[in-house]
């Protein structure tokens, strides 16, 4: 099988032209097949209060409210994902941009509400790679930004995250898949306050240990549970690293 | 070869809910290959001005500033083009909403500064048809976006008009394209304030006529003029009609 990267970029190098147009030129040297996956979460923020309306979060997350949706398919759908697109393309990249609702590409359920209404947020439930298989054997690098869609007429706000994960699982039946996760830090770190303690390798056995002795811990649990997941799922690899390292960082694996 | 409708439907129609949805379901139910080209212009100068930004027109052209481009690219882009998508999807087309950056499809040159800036304008230098037509005879729709690329990075703001255009004349070389556009009244009318008073037919040689005579005048002069430089480079067929009628109105042939 074919080599394939996936790799989700945050929105905090997406709204900093410096450091976005840092990371498109590495992603653009990066040999290989590739699916670039973004955020965009301040963007929003801003556009949403310049046009006066309020982000009401809950948990970090989201609530998307029919107003909120029209901000995300305007800034996720268009100013981020097309400006990326966009950027790439002039790196010799063959960018293009989609939302769950192109090509019917990524499926989701509309969270049902239990304690909290997130609005119109997706739960993710089917990536369908039929032609989007076919366009990255072509070279073409899809450029999704982070938005579901219902089936029915309406788009759902998904976390990068999990469209990320989910993209990576479906692709790989067709590809030897590595999934990475470009945050702020360069990797998984034993020191949170020192880059340089990065641990390079982690295994299913080593991060069982990682997490007793409370070496991993908070925000990182879950995003290496969700790793071993896509793993599980036939990943090859995880990567967790700096977004302008995207070939060095924490290795994960089986 | 086999037969494809290139459609554009201008942003009266894509701004209006109702409109929109019977446009599309009389677009869906169309048989055959086929692309959309929408506008939006009216959209993109309310959500400006929500934002604060003065939307400047000269003879009836967007002066499109760097503020100007973000708003184009957020609604043209991603809610217009997104929310056409999601609608296509729903009713069983597989739409792909498209910039000029995606696929690098739609090539443009900045407008020369003569009298006036209109800014991030862009003229048409050439349609990419290469991933396309392949995507179009799988049976994928592309809904393409106002905007254009420049291949250095910056999507430019082009008429839905020129887009539909030039989008039907590259792919004449694959296809046997008709070029339908859709706007307010029944077609190219005797009597501008008689929907019944369609003229049916036009040819190069009846169109001389109906131009010295005066029965064609104004705004629909130059859109005659282009859809004959569409037939003349390869088009088949060019028909104006009202968005609910695609398959009626005014044929013009060579």
């Amino acid at each position: 099988m074919e080599k394939l990267t996936v790799l989700k970029v945050g929105g905090a190098v997406v709204e900093d032209t410096q450091a976005l147009d840092a990371f498109l030129t590495g992603f653009a040297a990066m040999p290989g097949l590739k699916v670039l996956v973004h955020g965009g979460g301040r963007e929003a923020t801003k556009v949403a209060a310049q046009l006066g309306i309020q982000t009401k979060m809950v948990d970090g997350r989201r609530i998307t409210d029919a107003d909120m949706l029209r901000v995300v398919t305007m800034v996720y759908g268009g100013l981020v994902n097309k400006g990326v697109v966009a950027a790439l393309q002039a790196r010799g990249v063959n960018a293009l941009g989609l939302t769950g609702a192109d090509l019917g590409c990524m499926l989701a359920v509309k969270r049902p509400v239990k304690d909290i209404d997130y609005g119109y947020v997706g739960d993710m439930q089917k990536v369908d790679t039929s032609i989007l298989a076919d366009l990255i054997s072509r070279g073409v690098v899809p450029v999704m930004a982070p938005l579901s869609f219902d089936g029915k007429g309406t788009l759902l706000n998904t976390n990068a995250d999990t469209i990320a994960s989910s993209v990576a699982k479906a692709l790989a039946e067709r590809f030897e898949v590595t999934l990475v996760y470009c945050f702020e830090k360069a990797g998984v770190l034993k020191d949170p306050d020192d880059d340089a303690s990065v641990i390079p390798l982690i295994t299913k056995e080593s991060f069982a240990g990682l997490a007793s002795d409370g070496t991993v811990s908070g925000g990182m649990l879950p995003k290496l549970q969700n790793a071993f997941e896509a793993l599980e799922s036939g990943v090859k690899e995880v990567r967790i690293t700096k977004a302008d390292a995207p070939e060095s960082g924490t290795r994960i694996v089986l």
